[in-house]
């Protein structure tokens, strides 16, 4: 890689440079150091283990944790194939020449701050979830990277696993975004959507809490400063300059009450704590605060412990980013995602291998599974229905809900919902009702989409 | 460059090696040659000229288009500020060695698919907006892009600026994404929702085609055809195996009738056409059908010419990205966003610079405008409600919507919804009011969000 340094102005040499370890080449060893051996922490390494085959296709690259910082060696912890990386001596991974790579997953501000100037002063490139210190000395440590000539990513500092730095940064590096509009808490945004079921706000912040939603301590959440550091970086990234979270105007939702949801409902709006920033004539906006957004708005869809960002800019017009924003697993998979783009972007083989790596087969068409609507018109008389629901019981296709209209004289409309069911057998059984003399022209079979990558999000 | 080639396995050297060009060097020059000059190829060129400073200083890299392939070069095209570009020639691109990138913006399969293979095997990389040709020849290109050492990418392909593609195969390369579930057309989206508004199918198409959402020969829309197509791309991004358009089973909407629509309001089910993609124990299922789906579910508030792509995998449990779907600037930019990262991708000082680049000043916080929605109670006899209304004009607060209800006895509760006005301007009024005897307790002051980054899609 050395030789491009050499290069000034002149033509960009795009051509075969970046495929070397992927071409049937040896992989590249990156030795990874994690700061900090946690939730976070251990869920990285083993995304790093777990999927190593991946990351070596997809990259050429075999990432390997040599070292993590922890307070306890002690303690017990999830994943921990090899207890030798376990240190509590900051200099064995920050004066180690041979760690590639630095994850930041220790949280608080000191002295972690200090930890990640020195390795990217040393010129050893940083990967870190840590949204306060991003949010209070991004300004500075965006400057030691830049300084270093090292890259310093922080996707998993906002909204986990929703790649919506990357986003900024890379697909709209050009578009000037000139607003952002995001739903950045999850604990938050679970109460009001709770509320909206009817909960009062103690009922539902107990809710929260029960389902690991909202910590013991939930102040930095219902008060607005959580969403307030994560509106800081994003303003900071799409706009180009330093905004800190005392830059951010904040309130919280704590003094939300039923009758603002009953109005909100009334006006066919919801109601949403979220962070604008916004660049009008060069000068910055940014705030977090309860809103009424209207029904047909993105953000007035987002429900649950979910996160949302809007980003809006002049090429793109919209784009929204939806997804869960916080959680173990997720924030580690935005961590390793970052780890991954590191090497990318020095120069590797990242995205020149072949997109199709392997061979798989169709699955039969019938064997595909899903709840159905069914719509067919009958004959209006007894028995009808029975004789229906007989070919539908006999290619075991079960029926969850069924509503009957009248259509016409002599006519009633049959809307059915099915339970899960094989596709193949709901064609044969539709086969079987459409040749019934009581049934009236073409049956209509449509698939129902009720199911969500989130155990416990399914309405089925 | 040259030396990373050299390198087999070993340690990763992610040291400085990323920053020359943005480090106070001379922007690197980057010749691009389009294929095709139509709507998105001179948006490319426009998007390029007017955003050179803002890609120069997060790349390091200055793109020229020198030579764009055109079928007449006597038609009128929408910015050109140098006609010489223009070429009728094939060969003045692709023999030429200094053209380091080519942009494919042409379309159509035939001679488009073997310029393309022509330019990947001559070590170029390439750039497709070209949904059809990935669609049926991916496989084919990836390969040969895979030979040569040389970036494809294709974001264009699907969805316009969403970047489904960039998230898909870069911050979830290793995430086992094994769902999606796609709105990847806005012509059947925006029909279906016309049609949930009351209009009929006939209707619907034709308010469409006045739009500039549908095609006068919408048939590739409305079938399913063309969902199918970005379907079979998506999954073979997705599950990194060959799937073509003819792996995907697809059916349209025009036997939609407004019973469906009907039935799915009763259902509190939207109706959409979804693509899914699913791995099941290692074989695929790729389709294409109208869906009831949940009034939860995120697909269901995917209203208009709107695209959503869901993705569903381990780690990330789900991600859903929405946007415009098409459209000349959008898909221009999407061009523009996957030649940057080709860029970056070869190992230059892409995300090497500082985030932070330039000081803007906070704009004063009274400053910022919004519709208000107010709620406050007060005493329930003539003349309050007179009261304050004055307060709000003598600011200059102008009152869009106003509702009141009996709140107990004697009082009121007022909910006010205002016109956009300063935030100042408003909190001086609130002072006022606040101030009235006959106000009893705080009175709550919400932003309301309704506006959009879409042209005509506010509802404010």
């Amino acid at each position: 890689m050395s030789s491009s340094r050499s290069r000034g102005g002149g033509e960009a040499r795009l051509r075969p440079a970046a495929a070397d370890a992927v071409q049937g080449r040896e992989a590249v060893d990156v030795p990874v150091a994690l700061l900090g051996y946690g939730t976070v922490g251990s869920a990285v390494n083993r995304l790093l283990s777990e999927n190593a085959e991946d990351i070596e296709r997809a990259t050429g690259h075999r990432f390997r944790v040599v070292r993590a910082l922890v307070r306890d060696l002690e303690r017990e912890r999830d994943f921990l194939p090899d207890p030798s990386i376990l240190t509590t001596d900051p200099a064995a991974i920050l004066d180690d020449p041979d760690v590639a790579l630095v994850a930041e997953v220790m949280g608080g501000l000191d002295p972690t701050g200090d930890h990640v100037l020195r390795a990217l002063r040393s010129g050893t490139p940083v990967v870190s979830a840590n949204k306060q210190l991003i949010a209070r000395r991004g300004a500075e440590l965006f400057a030691a990277a830049s300084e270093a000539g090292v890259q310093l990513r922080f996707e998993a500092s906002v909204c986990a696993a929703i790649p919506v730095i990357k986003v900024l940064r890379e697909s709209l590096s050009f578009s000037r975004v000139h607003r952002i509009l995001g739903i950045v808490n999850g604990t938050t945004n679970f109460i009001l959507t709770q509320m909206e079921g009817g909960a009062d706000y103690g009922e539902a912040l107990a809710e929260a809490q029960r389902l690991g939603y909202a910590e013991a301590d939930p102040t930095e959440d219902v008060n607005g400063a959580d969403a307030a550091a994560k509106m800081a970086i994003l303003a900071t990234v799409a706009f180009g300059t330093r905004i800190t979270i005392d830059d951010v105007g904040f309130s919280g939702i704590e003094e939300i009450v039923p009758v603002h949801l009953r109005a909100a409902r009334e006006l066919d709006m919801a109601l949403r704590l979220v962070g604008t920033a916004t660049l009008i004539d060069g000068r910055y906006d940014v705030r977090v605060q309860p809103c009424l957004v209207d029904r047909h708005h993105p953000l007035a869809a987002v429900e649950g412990p979910f996160n949302a960002v809007m980003l809006q800019g002049d090429a793109i017009r919209e784009i929204t980013l939806e997804g869960p924003g916080a959680g173990g697993i997720e924030t580690a998979s935005a961590v390793v995602s970052d780890m991954i783009s590191v090497i990318g972007q020095a120069g590797t083989g990242f995205l020149s291998g072949d997109a199709c790596w392997r061979e798989l087969e169709r699955l039969p068409f019938g064997d595909v599974r899903s709840p159905y609507y069914l719509h067919l018109e009958v004959d209006d008389r007894p028995g009808v229905l029975a004789h229906v629901a007989r070919r539908l019981a006999d290619h075991e296709v079960s029926v969850a809900r069924l509503v009957q209209h009248e259509a016409g004289e002599g006519v009633a409309a049959l809307h059915v919902v099915t339970h899960e069911t094989r596709s193949g057998s709901l064609a044969d059984a539709l086969g079987a009702i459409g040749s019934l003399r009581e049934v009236r022209g073409h049956v209509t079979a449509l698939p129902v989409i009720s199911d969500r990558g989130v155990p416990g999000l399914g309405w089925a």
